[in-house]
């Protein structure tokens, strides 16, 4: 079963894939950069790294951090951030449906 | 300037992306895995490695071997080997068209 990624590289570096995108996911989903790293093994310093690249990438915040509270705060995603995911989802399905006939051609080369 | 690469995922797992069809079309230019790994700046063990790793998945090798000779032998793509540069070049082209307009979007949120 083969399954397509895309990569967005800007000039000529690694800038947005699928890691990024489902870590923005995770934090929208639930409202928390340390909890969104857990679900994907890794370190809240790296997710807040790639939150920060992004970030920088786009001279904006992608997460707003709402800090204290008893539930010792939270996140959210920015619209910069939510329009993000949108314009990398949809490149995705369009690349996947264009791709389809090349993919099925790779599929076919297959042992398994 | 925004520019797409495509991983395939086989079963979940990373199959081929850039960097093994690179290194296939090395060696069809330079008719030599250790010469193709040198222009990758990867070693002759890691070129052979991901070479090996494709034969595999295919059932059947990608690169034939021509060893001997004054010249120190050589390496050719197999019609199997050329096959897979032109199904995911193929796929690569399809995928990057119909994703034009979304990549698009995406470059118009970068600050530079």
């Amino acid at each position: 079963m083969l399954r397509l990624t895309l990569r967005v590289d800007k000039n000529g570096e690694r800038w947005l894939g699928p890691g990024k995108i489902r870590l923005l996911e995770q934090i929208a989903l639930h409202g928390s950069i340390s909890r969104a790293g857990r679900e994907m093994a890794m370190s809240y310093r790296r997710a807040w790294r790639l939150v920060e690249a992004m970030n920088e990438s786009l001279g904006q915040p992608v997460v707003a951090a709402h800090p204290g509270g008893t539930g010792g705060g939270g996140a959210t995603l920015t619209p910069a951030g939510v329009a993000l995911i949108d314009c990398y989802r949809e490149a995705e399905a369009e690349a996947i449906r264009a791709a389809g006939p090349a993919l099925a051609a790779l599929e076919a080369m297959l042992t398994h």
